[in-house]
């Protein structure tokens, strides 16, 4: 099969081995995926990643337990033990055992097939297309910022590094009905959140210290800073992305000014699922490119353009 | 007046004007104050202090509102406006135009005479002695710790940095029913803890991600590494100290991992005096030395090698 390894060097391989399922695995043969802001960090260096790229994605069962065969599916990206206590205690996303897709000592979907546990894969509804199921998992990761912290209407929330995964942060926030406002750099990022009803503005145009909850996507000090100068104090900072190295933080401003830092990873699928077959978030506005699988190598170079959007794979 | 004074240099004034009352405010004549490791940071360049140095103390009321007067207080160090949104919510702390005691742009305690509003005094009850109150404000500091976080009699609690502060926080923390745990470098901190009942244990002995709540007080960027090793998943990391300069931070592990940072500054005076009164806090043992206040600088001194306790001066 063919499959985007990055092992030092970003290549196609054509002719690997179609993995063969064992303990209960599911066969999926890859119908489509997307390239995420981490694939980018790991070809970057980032935990000193080595296999097969890619964790957004949308298939089909074709081998495994036999209610699934045929079904089309996406897949929860921690591949986890079930036993540890994080598990008993139904948080498999922080399985102290855990690999991840595509990150973490797992293969990943940018390649012709995947083997997953049945209990990670989750039936798509026909009135969701391939493009719309591809963004499960970043929306469901979306949703996780809700789960950190309570947010109310009346709340002034703020997204820094409206991107790929930071515009779905926003459309989910709206959900919540609080002042949202994204800070945009590109005429483009005004133009979609706005279609969307979402306010945007300039970071200078925010007053500092006045947001309860700041949203920062970035995966950069100069983000986590700006959060810092925007959130009130006692207000709370949601880490949503991972960073390049170790940045610089200006810890005693969190310490005196009281503020809640919270990191946020995976969250509900069934919840994005519902949420997308609902019509309640606009994903395809998103999808900048798309390429053939055999253009892989590409399409991770456009992908990695500053400001780029969603840039799918089709197999 | 006497006043240590920092402006670049650590000196002792001897004849500085005693402050005039105005505003309602209160005159007050300290009795005996407390070194603590913020001193020792403003010394060391933090905020670019310049001026009266000093927020842990006891004093007599000698002018302003007349109820007062020869009432034994201490105070809280915010020096706060009253009006803003923070003042109005009932969390003066976080005051957006508040002034602090000894810190920022308000001078300190380690002089003969400070003025302070009324709002900011706490009457003394008899039972309790100079030497002790001297400790209800970084006492109130410690108890914060316990607005921050909900810690129950389950929770495995880790405290780092086991010094001045650490020692009032482990003492607290213990109040809570909790596994309460100190990390010790030194043969003095393990014998302080265990005669309070409290485990202490080397770093190296504590099983890594075991902990459901790490309280930092070492202000220092390894700290807060050791605190992240030994804080589980969705785990909480209290801040209780300031920084030297900006810290390296494995942001990504918080965002991953789903770890609340909380920062923690001051607390509730009214609590600490009833927790000095009805003798659950030990606050004496921890002092180490004591100076009249002509011998404030070689205080000081004292009071910055590594590992030393409480400092007092006496007026």
């Amino acid at each position: 099969m063919r499959a985007l390894v990055f092992d030092g060097q970003l290549h196609l391989e054509t002719s690997l081995p179609v993995p063969q399922p064992k303990d209960g695995d599911s066969l999926l043969k890859i119908r489509r995926a997307g390239v995420c802001n981490t694939d980018l960090e790991l070809v970057d260096g980032m935990y000193g990643f080595s296999g097969i790229l890619g964790h957004e994605f949308v298939a089909d069962v074709t081998q495994g337990q036999p209610d699934l065969i045929g079904k089309r599916v996406v897949g929860e990206i921690s591949v986890v033990c079930g036993k540890c206590d994080f598990c008993q205690r139904g948080i498999p996303s922080q399985c102290r055992n855990r690999t991840t897709v595509g990150i973490r000592r797992y293969p990943g979907a940018f390649a012709d097939y995947l083997l997953l546990p049945p209990r990670n894969l989750h039936l798509v509804p026909d009135k969701i297309s391939d493009d719309e199921a591809v963004f499960v998992e970043p929306l469901a990761a979306a949703l996780q910022v809700t789960e950190a912290v309570h947010i109310s209407p009346r709340d002034r929330v703020v997204v820094i590094g409206v991107g790929k995964l930071g515009m779905l942060v926003a459309q989910v926030l709206k959900l919540t009905g609080a002042d949202v406002v994204g800070i945009v750099r590109r005429e483009k990022q005004a133009k979609l959140l706005n279609q969307w009803g979402i306010a945007s503005a300039e970071l200078k145009d925010i007053p500092e210290q006045s947001a309860q909850v700041v949203v920062d996507v970035t995966g950069l000090a100069q983000g986590f800073a700006d959060a810092l100068n925007l959130v009130e104090s006692r207000g709370t900072i949601i880490l949503k992305s991972t960073y390049n190295g170790f940045p610089q933080v200006d810890m005693t401003q969190v310490a005196v000014r009281e503020i809640k830092v919270i990191g946020s990873r995976c969250g509900p699928f069934d919840a994005a699922l519902r949420l997308l077959e609902r019509g309640l978030i606009d994903v395809t506005s998103l999808i900048e490119n798309r390429y053939p699988f055999d253009s892989a190598v590409e399409a991770m170079a456009t992908a990695a353009q500053p400001g780029k959007l969603k840039v799918l794979l089709d197999f």
